[in-house]
């Protein structure tokens, strides 16, 4: 057995069983090695930005990390931003990055790089295997970090000669250490506050966002008379009728600042103090009221259901009600299209146990609110602010969630990082309707420039933040990709082509001409 | 004036005056400034694989670094593979990074990233402006590590403070050194070996691959009888009828090895001793014999043409007339379509002063020993093995090289990672024919797959190596960028179309079916 089949042998032991690829040369034994294990199954990227934002999309709803196959630096650059985006969402992924054989590599070939040194800014966990005999306990190590609650971002680096060369077998994975719970008296401390009276909202982050989770919240909600919250950016949000609805802090500074302003508590569950995306002349960078005491009950790495749990016991919330969503599906609006009638379309229309997967940024603000009624669904979306994520993530999410339709909303700037993903999802007959919102600009700097003072821009402003000369074609880009396509420009073209879209099995996508 | 003024007025102080861009929101400052600049060209990029692989082509056209605007370390991640690429060339480039406000850094806000540990894999110089009084300085010291010969990767990171902050403004730009030439002990040592008459390969590398210093080489090869050869990748060179012809080592290792079994000597100038471009099991880095003397005459930091020149001096050979290309136009191939008739046809059509970008990998393989004979031209193409810089190349190239024909050469597989760069052809009108070798397919990897022994590879390697399922319609996709397009089956409508694209001012793409 070589090393590449000790690195398979390993991954399957450890039910990492989906691959996430784009190789090349170097990469050729490992690719050897997953063609002999069909347990394993390979899915490629027509670029790594593509591979790595599926393999997030994928951790978020198989919630274990797939691994992903990159091809020296250059490989491992082409999927950074999605690599960072999804150690924001604290997602799980092993990324297995080829590297010249050794005595190769003081050559100084054209693709020499310094893999390790490309990886470390966006990686929880780097090594680079140095002997055959190592090979299946590097794996297990990177599985073991990347399975590090809440989720870590593993780049483990397999030169060429090592994947070639006869290796001691594969090596079992470690499971990991149980999360902890906050001590019972900051419980009780915590208990105390909420039961005070004073004005207070949890914050929510992570894996305190599911149903269990959620709802046990609802129910101190519910009893104490305390708020509930999201961070803007989340990995997953488990949503729809019969769950407990949850706000998120807004992107916009002044609106965010708005809604924290009556708060003189914040109790922070699995996420961190919200603070603004960027930062500007003359405007503070935390949200909170300096009046606000921050309380830090448990970060993302603690059992955040247990917390919620322990947390209700000590207010004495077990046998409460949770406030949540009923059914309400508002009528399909028709006429002109605009951001608001989309929304009331997609709660309108939105199937059973979707997954959303939303990069809509400036178009989709409202998307997120006027679906909290809408049947039972998940909602995952960008969390690093690196665009480019919606068409993988959606990828590795209907990978992910099988049996289950994505609805795919995107904007279109962003969408132009990776429309790539467009062909795996025809290539692997995944279930995806996507909405692109077809503005035809970077809509969301266009505000940023008049922040900064320029309310004429000229050809060079104008020329950096316009889509528009020539317009994109997305139906055009779709076809070339696979994926049958259609453009929407009333309200009764766009219902009719997501009608359809929701109705077959497959991608397709609607250019929806804002 | 602010930080981002002076950034601007530095740039065009130093004659940076062409800006290939993705912006953000940390960079509306600079944005701002350089509308205010109209005589910055700025060029929008929709990912910025694109941004920076264009900055890779203008710059070996128009000799000198243009500028790109990157945000954040995302925005750089993205850039990495091209300006990995761009640094295997040696093309000057400088890099601008908007970073957070550098009291907004502490917040860790989502995009928060070390851009510095980014940068530094793929850079020469990197540096974060530290104060608003420092930007005119930093500026013009990164200006002038992009120019030290023969070029380098300067990336400077401008935080969103810096950039709005009032400043003290622009700085000047030193010129380069002079370049060094050779001891006059070490010409005369490396004249009298060519004079020995013992078997001696001259390689000829950067910026010894232009016009005036090929046809010296040429004349101390008439001279002397010595070999002319350059390595696989280069940056540009200038060749075709009236040039002397230089073959280029090739990638097979085993070809490779061949053609340079014969040589007792190798004298290096302006490039790096030959080795395999992967490592193999049982298979050595090195390509020349091991009884060949390598001689380093002169790195790529050398005034190459001066260098010859005290060559060809020292060998007499100032007054040889060497061997030069006389054009030949092979008559244009009917039928089916293959490789060598592609190659032909090429040959046969190319426009006179065309720049060729070359991305086609194993379909074009003869297309450079092919177009020897071809009217004179320039020819560029991928240098560090990273795929996807084709399309970017080829624009950037052609706003370097304003009013000669760009003809695109491009394997699909790597087109693939940049199509986009077909929008920005299409927005600035540029001059680009480009042929897409439609193989669907990884060929080069399902040729290292039979290496690695499998012959009968499964359905996971297929899955990794193959592009037709479905097939990309390159039609299709051009059209959705703005760029008209045709599809090729036959050699009759190839050279139909390929005329038609050289005829037809702004960009056009040919899915030549393989």
């Amino acid at each position: 057995m070589n090393g590449a089949e000790s690195l398979v042998k390993t991954l399957l032991a450890g039910e990492v069983d989906v691959c996430f690829a784009n190789p090349g040369t170097s990469e050729m034994h490992f690719v050897a090695a997953l063609d002999g294990h069909p347990d394993m199954r390979c899915i490629l990227g027509l670029h790594e930005t593509v591979v790595t934002g599926a393999a997030d999309g994928y951790a978020r709803m198989a919630d274990k990390p797939a691994v992903t196959l990159l091809h020296l630096g250059p490989g491992l650059g082409n999927g950074l931003a999605n690599i960072h985006n999804a150690r924001r969402a604290r997602s799980p992924m092993v990324n297995v990055v080829g590297e010249h054989a050794r005595e190769h590599k003081a050559y100084n070939a054209p693709l020499t790089t310094d893999i390790e040194g490309i990886a470390r800014p966006v990686s929880d966990w780097v090594r680079t295997i140095a002997s055959p005999d190592t090979v299946g306990r590097d794996t297990a190590a990177a599985i073991q970090a990347a399975s590090r609650r809440p989720g870590q971002i593993s780049t483990l680096v397999l030169p060429a000669d090592i994947a070639w060369s006869p290796s001691n077998g594969p090596a079992a994975v470690e499971p990991a250490d149980a999360a902890p719970v906050p001590a019972g008296a900051e419980i009780d401390r915590i208990a105390a506050l909420l039961k005070s009276g004073a004005p207070t909202v949890l914050l929510l982050g992570d894996g305190a966002l599911r149903e269990e989770p959620l709802n046990m919240a609802g129910r101190i909600a519910a009893k104490t008379g305390c708020s509930l919250l999201g961070p803007l950016s989340n990995k997953r949000i488990t949503r729809g009728a019969g769950r407990v609805a949850l706000n998120r802090v807004p992107y916009v500074v002044d609106m965010a600042r708005a809604l924290l302003e009556p708060f003189e508590h914040m109790v922070i569950i699995g996420a961190r103090e919200p603070v603004a995306f960027f930062g500007y002349p003359e405007s503070p960078s935390r949200l909170c009221p300096d009046s606000c005491r921050i309380h830090r009950l448990a970060d993302a790495s603690f059992d955040l259901p247990a917390t919620l749990e322990a947390l209700a016991d000590a207010v004495g919330a077990r046998q409460a009600a949770p406030a949540v969503s009923t059914l309400d599906r508002p009528a399909v609006p028709t006429g002109e299209i605009d951001q608001d009638k989309i929304a009331l379309m997609i709660a309108a229309m939105m199937p059973e146990n979707a997954v959303v997967a939303d990069e809509s940024i400036t178009t989709g603000r409202m998307f997120f609110p006027a679906t909290h009624t809408a049947p039972p669904h998940d909602w995952v979306q960008i969390t690093g602010g690196a665009i480019g994520i919606g068409p993988p993530l959606a990828t590795g999410a209907a990978i992910g969630a099988p049996g289950r339709k994505v609805v795919s909303l995107q904007a279109d700037g962003s969408g132009l990082y990776s429309a790539q993903a467009l062909w795996t999802q025809a290539r692997e007959g995944l279930d995806v309707t996507t909405l692109v919102f077809a503005n035809h600009s970077y809509a969301i700097l266009q505000g940023e420039m008049r922040k900064v003072g320029v309310e004429n821009p000229g050809r060079n402003a104008i020329d950096m933040l316009s889509l528009d000369r020539p317009r994109i074609d997305w139906v055009h880009l779709a076809k070339g990709y696979g994926v049958n396509a259609a453009r929407a420009t009333s309200m009764e073209e766009l219902s009719d082509a997501f009608g359809r879209g929701l109705a077959e099995p497959g991608p397709y996508l609607i250019e929806v001409a804002m």
